[in-house]
């Protein structure tokens, strides 16, 4: 982070034709990407998003009001330009990738699907580990690739979805893991489990946390390959690729933030990258929220994940950038300052 | 509103490839959209932005940490495109339009401003009416003609803004009327009071107060003209237009909601016709929103008015009308449903 031209930009901020504070977090949005970015000018006109797939073995466990076929069915509609994120990306004028590291149900190859396939989905984390280390290392490779084509096509801001029937309850159990908590907080009705469907969750989340033990589940990268996804260890590879690089990251919501804890986890420096988009409505998100410090911009009750939290809110940040470059300072619009 | 739209609109949400409901408020802003349009393809491409400008007698009891010739200065800030507002409608898009109703500097004719002077500001509402019934009904008469403006202009949205130094005060008062409410929870910083200098906007409220009377504030209307301002009763006016009209209304923060809530004590109706863009930092509002039953769709710490706040969420409605419309459904995308 340059901390030189973060201070310059919120300078600026002090001599613009408003009262100082008064665009809220619209100023801090703009000082902080000055800092990530390097200048007292934030951009993030250009924008990327990358879609990881994944099929997840716990869907066995009857955890998803959802077939398993549906993973493969989105990744066609992600790519025939059907979906929420297509349309927020097209909406945005953002470029929009989409990675399948595994489906359950193969997919005829596609121009606009990157084939990464590492296994018809992960293995059931009920009974034994989600991947091997092989396929974990492939997953945080398939999306430290996906940042750096991002990064060389010129993207300011790189957002991560994700599409994969089941990964709310891995994205519980990772989380479950690194914050050493009971799946009853952190387990919720994902894409519509009714109460019963919840309590099951928490019984499959408890069987699987007490077969593979909390010490191992504290180890990030263990706790990934062990009850992790194909796309989640993929997004905290993108992650961080983009803070090592210096690239600013605009974070989702439940799977996302699980994702940027077990980054964080792995490298504390990465979440000086990270702005966060939304709160979910997935009810474990709050504990995300607070375990990574974030504050997230918005809360409009989304809960579809595949980036659209995140898509939603880069207009915000475009905003922020606009006034922060081509406001009138009390100077320039010779405007008298407060007394 | 056509329930007949609304419910077409709902109708469609639940085929689009998404859980149902898990776009949250990008849901419900559409379908209600789509009632206030009378079609279930809702847009909100033309939006109409009408900035009111006006003077403010109680300026004179040392409530602002601005001088009065900022509101002027500010004026001149719009028309040159220097302002936040000036800069968010440029950003989303939106026409903008700016209209005098009384400064107390006077101002050099404008190409960019439409001159409405009523006066040199309001008169001091602590030691009398803020103005005669003649300029409450040019003022109000003023927003009335912005919005028949913004309707022949072919606006899909209107959001109303001011500027006036010391209107968090006018505001207040008419809120305090309204509401029946005590000054304390009601006055804030505005632009930065600091403690001693909101205690000091309490006791010139309550003098008001005392001064016109309880029964003569809960009229609205003529709550408006002894403690309002030309700005907050020209939007009064412009709302109430809009309603009639059939234009769907953005209200910004707290400035505008308590013309927003003098609008619903004169015509209930007109609340079908709002949506509420963001809650302000200013502390009052909290209680302006629930007297509205608002639900505003930002909370961004934002609180410099100029309907900044409504053109920050003028992006998320349209993302909003892009989701309805240009979603797959489950048939069009051959996606499996929920079972």
């Amino acid at each position: 982070i340059d901390e030189t031209a973060r201070r310059a930009a919120e300078d600026r901020q002090t001599q613009l034709t408003k009262p100082l504070g008064s665009l809220g977090r619209l100023e801090t949005l703009a000082t902080r990407l000055a800092g990530m970015q390097g200048t007292d000018k934030p951009r993030v006109d250009q924008v990327r998003i990358s879609i990881f797939a994944g099929d997840h073995g716990v869907a066995a466990e009857g955890i998803s009001r959802f077939p398993q076929s549906v993973t493969a069915e989105m990744v066609r509609n992600f790519a025939r330009g059907g979906a929420g994120i297509s349309v927020l990306a097209r909406s945005i004028g953002a470029t929009l990738e989409v990675i399948n590291l595994g489906t359950v149900v193969e997919l005829e190859p596609m121009s606009e699907v990157l084939d990464v396939r590492l296994g018809p989905g992960t293995a059931n984390f009920v009974e034994g580990p989600a991947m091997d280390a092989h396929q974990l290392a492939k997953a945080m490779n398939a999306g430290r690739h996906s940042a750096e084509r991002a990064r060389l096509a010129g993207a300011q801001l790189y957002l991560a979805g994700e599409m994969g029937i089941g990964n709310t309850t891995a994205a519980a159990a990772v989380s479950c893991g690194l914050l050493e908590r009971d799946p009853e907080v952190l387990a919720g009705p994902g894409t519509g489990l009714n109460q019963e469907g919840v309590r099951h969750k928490v019984e499959v989340l408890r069987r699987a946390l007490h077969l593979h033990g909390a010490e191992n589940l504290s180890d990030p990268v263990e706790c990934l390959r062990r009850v992790g996804g194909f796309e989640i260890a993929a997004m905290s590879g993108a992650y961080l690729a983009c803070a090592q690089m210096g690239m600013p990251i605009l974070v989702d919501g439940f799977i996302s933030s699980a994702a940027a804890l077990a980054t964080v986890r792995i490298c504390p420096g990465a979440r000086d990258w990270m702005l966060f988009a939304h709160a979910s409505a997935e009810p474990g998100h709050r504990l995300l929220v607070g375990a990574l410090a974030a504050d997230p911009v918005l809360d409009l009750g989304m809960r579809l994940g595949e980036a659209s939290g995140a898509a939603t809110a880069v207009p915000l940040l475009r905003l922020a950038c606009d006034i922060h470059c081509h406001m009138a300072t009390f100077a320039e619009a010779q405007v008298t300052e407060a007394h």
